[in-house]
């Protein structure tokens, strides 16, 4: 795995840059991503092209060791650029313009802004296509980033109305398939279709998915349009992007498919404190982050990259600037982080940023350096990592117990109808990942069109809208599998199917859904150590009771190899029925102290101590000793051999 | 009784439709309410009807001996309308259009809009007016559904300026009436006044309370020219239109002075859910909806009802769609539900819906049926009702035993100016009818125009705004009467009356409030077992301190056979107050166990239990037992013969 | 000092006049405050002015002895002057125009209104300048109030741009200070540049600062336009302008420079209700105020004014109108809240209003007078207090203790970046203020550029952008010095500085802060009976650990007689820092029992009872008892000679 680095040559003084490329090259560090902001620096004025200082930057780098991720600058058009085209900045779903200040100005729909981001990569791709400092371009920055997927302007509307077009070719077709008569929605022509804002109340769930599906389809264009360009004037480098935590406002699943390395941004303290997590946890983890963060997000988007290629293009070296508080990591928190991406496969992990800005939005957020050009703590700890990764060697295969199986409109669905309050199928697989990672097991999170034949266990924590060949796939299916709530209740344009919920799951699980309710907090029907808790399906069919409350509901019916967990998957009842489907499948666990997690490969054990606490490992984690020790600090590593 | 049920033949396949009415006449329903969505299928091209499949529908449904209620389908304008003519959508508080895509999309001051409404209004009663199949229509469909009574259009300014100028006739009367010199806000004409929205800080109060009374005045304007045509061209038809719960946006006795029958929509639990109930009763009540939610939009509705006459027209048969948890009622509950309303004297209770619509915006919305035409388990309990209520025949006359003063301008003034935080005058009413109604009474929520001489006890809760007439039928008032806080507190351009309040109620009260405070959550004044709490009037005058706190506070007040109420009316302040009121009335009271809820008529006792726990009847409550048992299961009804 | 009220002869019939004039001046009054809100009556029509009944008023006034404040009537522009120009209204950061219909609905940069205003102010200047009965004008009403001071308006942009140009000269400079390159914001001219509203995620804190800076000079020009015409027509009065509670909108140091009393409206009910004081605070002085509210105010504002000349220009006289809940202040409280004022130096305290007003938005807001005109309780406590001041007599000097440092652009920063949430500038100044008081010293809160000489400990809570001249100053100073965290943290342009905070401090303190982290609620390290919370700085340098936390984290570094509080300033850590610090300055510390609060004077100890208990007075307060007794009653004064 390399070590890099996100760098600004832009914000530093000429005479810094040998001193910083050499520190990083010291460092350990092989990697150094440039450019994805610097747009005014490289045209500054409208058509005039400075390419003199990044030249030169590019060539400083490289003269010190350092391999070149360029990026393209499209996340931060310039101002002349918006004041030429005011239109082309996005619309927020109240109707404000998203205007200039900050970055992410722009309207993925805006055909004028798509042809200047088109110029702008093209322009960078011809004069660096060839350099051979640069090993990867990185398609402009965090697509979505600062909720900008959607925007609801005139051209988004334009934009909609020939995408429903494509998809459902008559208007009468769109009309049935939402069930416009519903409300007297109905449209006479695809030019009557309105954006689903702005609605008295909510808009048609089908309306609004098609527009999640546009938005995001609009994205992957968008970013296709540059692979393009790079594929044409750059060849043999790879491309990437970098994905963001807990993010799903694009499918990824199909922006990773047109580029070959799927980054993501690990900042486990920030989000810890911005997400849902307890606030027990956010004090329990203030300085580390929740245990399953990162490695969440590792098998995520490992999932959706193709050929399982990803990376970290920015991980959180110190304190950062945009949580509620921002702690600072116990000491040896960021080497954690990265070997825990290592031993989950990652190609690359990049800090960012090789020195804290004194200026402007980020100022709080640290970097390897201080704002002072003085290492910062975490600048020892790359250092450390880069001795150890050295010292390891191969990690060897990936070991694969356990798929769970997402998808984007997943989460989508459960977003635009959660029914229940926070009910969220993202959310809903991060539990499960929890609860199968608290086992020890290594969990691969996987779209229904993967190959399941690799695992002994499938779950499928909450999957709305399933395909006919994923049903198949899981009839076939040799391990166990466990099938979650509101799982093939939807096609795919958002009705319920005719034979009810779970559809085409209707023949694996043997049970017809035939009323679904949630419950609000504290509304528990306990059973033997579990209690079914926040949605209840009500079931009949063939399908046996496996968990019964003590009032008669039932929280898990079984049929064959497949469990339906009729409860929402979450807390001493979803550890209870992945408990039983392990069992059944086979599959050992080894359960975690409280704070420590494992990834295993088939050279290593990876253990990880995200507790405050010293732990000793427990004695089923066997093995020699490669790194760290068995009694293990705050914030260790310890590696074993297999 | 009669029972109905809300039916949508344009979302169902043709060949369904005998089906679908059969089995509706086979479970007990005599009634179906149609159309009001369906605009779009009735006039698909601007001009152009298809009454087809409305006319067989129709037919179906009455061959199949059920009597139809139609709706106008105004709620529903489609997209050519709001094409043909945009300015016709309200615009909301922050000026944001309020657009196409779901329902209630229209500013109710749009006169365009509005012979549009008449326009249709009057095709459909020219076609079914005088259909025999037709026996009710309803107009539009829950008007001010999605705070869609106020409008801040310009359509809404113009209509608000000519109100207010045949309200004042001169500009300086209006000025002085509203105290417009207070910071300068004096207008010269008319045609200065703006909507009271978008100010920097709060409008004048009479500014709002003007804005309140023309918003609603314009509800009732728009429902009064559907009612016209309807009883031009479908004489001998009953009107009705769909009521909400907790719902004050227009002034329900003004509207239902045009209609025949007031009708609401039940929905138990998303109430409970959505409304101020405290956590624990949330949960208590989570599957059966605080025991007081139905009962009291029931006697509210009839008082408001001309000749008293009213009915369910939606009834929640299962889990809804729209509370942020959605439970599903205890087996039982919708047969309760159904038997109170009885109990209360509806003319017909109504099942929303038939059938579960597995799309579009409320297919989480349970029905009768299942989605795949399989009846859910509300059916079944339907049947059970038709049965029981052939079994009781006539329930006899209503008891009257308290009259409780509510009117809308009282809520208004309160929502305006609450002065203290959540202090309502509508929930006053709610705390006020439950405290009655646990102690077994029967309740009459009423108009200050009501006729007094049947009842023992007047409650007047909070009602700032008193006519004279009323006060004199007060002072008149054979029985006891209490009086809360703020009542007589304002005139009707929302100023303080000369004399302070209680204004037209001084003399029988024969005190002054001389300072008026409100009280932070937690600040209490202790009595002996009750608390001075969130109010306290001070006062002056010759009525006797009752109710005095250990810190010498008077939380009550006696005048001869008039009681005020100087704190707040809710806990066991107001417990004590109403025991004493009855005691000195003369009315036998019945304490009620927790959950336990009765209704007397002069025939029968009605015993509903609300809770989830078995409870015996009290002896108190005596007579032969016609429906149910004396130990009442949770979701139990009791009838017993008097 | 003088008593005053604030009177609105327009309010009230003519005949009332002379009455209130008289209870005015029987109740030992001497200032009334009139004309602040009277536009629309002096100039109904526009040019045509009525000035009949403002001569009267302001002869009946002084007639009766009193003597009066004029305030121009900017703050309330009448109808037909918005209607002449629409664009005057200032828009909100959302960019809805905030309008007509209350109060301030003007924008500060818009230059005709700034004519107009001059106009008004002109014509009542030439008309009342040199009447005898006229011995203050106020300028305007509340500044700011109802977050009126930014505007995002057209006309804003464009002042904003001049006022940058006039700032930074060229646009390169412009860039560099703010770091503009960090995002691609960088501007190629002057009229390029936005306002900082709308942007997609925050916009850089370099260019909100300069909208802060800006905004405030906005103010402040506005203020002196009015302040030069009332120089010219008017020599020889005060010129006034009353202030707020916790409001920083504007820089008060500026605008005091101006004038020469500095108002401020002092409501300690309201305050505590609204803003962030703990709960149980909330309950604990419901009826009296957070003990520190007022004299807080005083202090501060005495800082800011030229020659300490400063005033009460509202003071809550009962039940306000616009809190959350809005209780009666305890019997007594309105007396206490003038004898301190009065102890800390006010010129002047005036009851806000004369009497309360039946209509419009402040219905609900006491008076001394009732709606009705008769007395309400505090006109007692006004004549009460009239009678004990003449008993007093001189009070002597301001005796001084402790300076506090504070200035605008501090809390401006920490609104901006607050870093943790809830971490503000003023908010520590206000817990250092009561920290101190609690031991019973007199404190003045300071800007950089006091005179430090007269003290013995100078603490500087948080104060980021510290000038040179400062540290100079605190480098010569003999006394001790506490400094805080993020103080010296920013320059100018808030970029941190190349050495890093705390920048120019750095010499003073001999450490340099290396890292800084903010700490969740819950997150924090203990020491011996303190802990470190909220904020930790991690520091390097020669200084001295003085507090080290058990884990070896320290919370305060000694170097020579200055103290780096290196975590946020509150709770124990911070009582124990001042402790220490009183300590080694030699002052004589005097702790206060939970709700006493004492002001020392040349010749008096006045001490004030804030709780609801009887306090009997510590030992360690001498003297003879000349108001009051030594058992203090809740809401008791007394005052001791010295």
């Amino acid at each position: 795995m390399h070590l890099g680095v996100c760098y600004y040559p832009e914000h530093w003084p000429r005479e810094r840059w040998e001193t910083d490329a050499r520190m990083m090259a010291e460092a350990g560090l092989s990697r150094v991503r440039i450019g994805e902001f610097a747009w005014s620096r490289i045209e500054p004025e409208p058509g005039e092209f400075d390419w003199q200082w990044l030249d030169d930057a590019v060539e400083v780098l490289h003269d010190a060791g350092l391999d070149i991720i360029m990026g393209t600058p499209t996340a931060t058009p310039p101002k002349w650029l918006v004041d030429q085209m005011p239109d082309m900045v996005a619309l927020d779903a109240h109707g404000r313009p998203r205007g200039f200040g900050s970055r992410r100005h722009y309207c993925f729909s805006h055909a004028g802004y798509g042809q200047e981001a088109a110029r702008i990569t093209r322009a960078m791709a011809q004069r660096y296509g060839q350099n051979p400092a640069i090993v990867c371009w990185q398609t402009d920055n965090e697509y979505g980033c600062h909720d900008t997927v959607q925007s609801f302007s005139d051209a988004a509307r334009e934009a909609f109305r020939l995408w429903l077009k494509q998809r459902y070719s008559a208007i009468k077709a769109l009309n049935t398939a939402w069930g416009n008569v519903f409300w007297s929605m109905e449209y006479r022509s695809f030019a009557e279709v309105e954006l689903p804002n702005l609605t008295v109340t909510e808009a048609n769930p089908a309306h609004w998915l098609a527009f999640r599906r546009f938005s995001s389809d609009q994205v992957v264009a968008f970013n296709r349009a540059q692979v393009d360009i790079l594929r044409e004037h750059s060849p043999g480098r790879d491309i990437t992007h970098n994905a963001m935590g807990f993010y799903t406002g694009y499918d990824h699943h199909d922006l990773a498919g047109d580029i070959d390395i799927l980054g993501w941004d690990s900042y486990p303290l920030g989000f810890l404190e911005q997400f849902r997590f307890s606030p027990q946890d956010k004090l329990n983890y203030a300085r580390q982050g929740h245990p399953d963060i990162a490695a969440f997000h590792h098998d995520l988007y490992r999932g959706c990259a193709r050929d399982e290629r990803w990376s970290v293009l920015e991980q959180q070296p110190g304190p950062v600037n945009w949580a509620r508080h921002n702690p600072a990591p116990l000491p040896g928190m960021v080497a954690l982080w990265t070997l825990e991406a290592a031993a989950h496969g990652a190609e690359l992990v990049s800090y960012f940023r090789w020195r804290q800005a004194p200026f402007a939005q980020e100022q709080m957020h640290a970097g390897l350096l201080r704002p002072d050009g003085v290492p910062a703590p975490a600048l020892a700890e790359a250092k450390d990592v880069a001795f150890k990764l050295k010292t390891l060697g191969s990690k060897g295969e990936t070991c694969r117990d356990v798929a769970l199986v997402f998808d984007y409109p997943a989460e989508w669905m459960t977003q635009i109808q959660p029914q229940g309050e926070g009910l969220s199928a993202l959310w809903a697989v991060f539990d499960c990942y929890g609860a199968l990672r608290r086992l020890g097991l290594n969990v691969d999170i996987v779209p229904q069109r993967a190959d399941l034949s690799q695992y002994s266990l499938v779950v499928v924590p909450c999957l709305p809208i399933v395909s006919e060949a994923f049903a198949q796939r899981l009839t076939e299916f040799d391990g166990e599998i466990i099938v979650g709530p509101r799982s093939g209740s939807r096609d795919q344009d958002f009705c319920i199917p005719d034979n009810l919920a779970p559809g085409p799951l209707t023949e694996l699980l043997d049970l017809t859904v035939t009323r679904s309710e949630s419950l609000p907090l504290g509304l528990e029907h306990a059973g033997d150590g579990w209690a079914i808790a926040r949605w209840l399906d009500h079931v009949e069919g063939k399908a046996a009771p496996e968990l019964t409350a003590q009032d008669g509901l039932v929280a898990c019916w079984r049929h064959g190899k497949a469990r339906y967990l009729a409860t929402w998957p979450q807390g001493e009842v979803l550890d209870e029925v992945i408990a039983r489907a392990c069992r059944d499948a086979g599959i050992a666990t080894v359960p975690m102290p409280k704070g420590l997690r494992i990834r295993r490969t088939s050279n290593y054990w990876f253990v990880f101590n995200y507790s405050a606490s010293e732990i000793t490992l427990p004695e089923t984690i066997e093995g020699e000793v490669v790194i760290g020790l068995r009694t293990m600090p705050p914030a260790g590593v310890t590696v074993l051999a297999r």
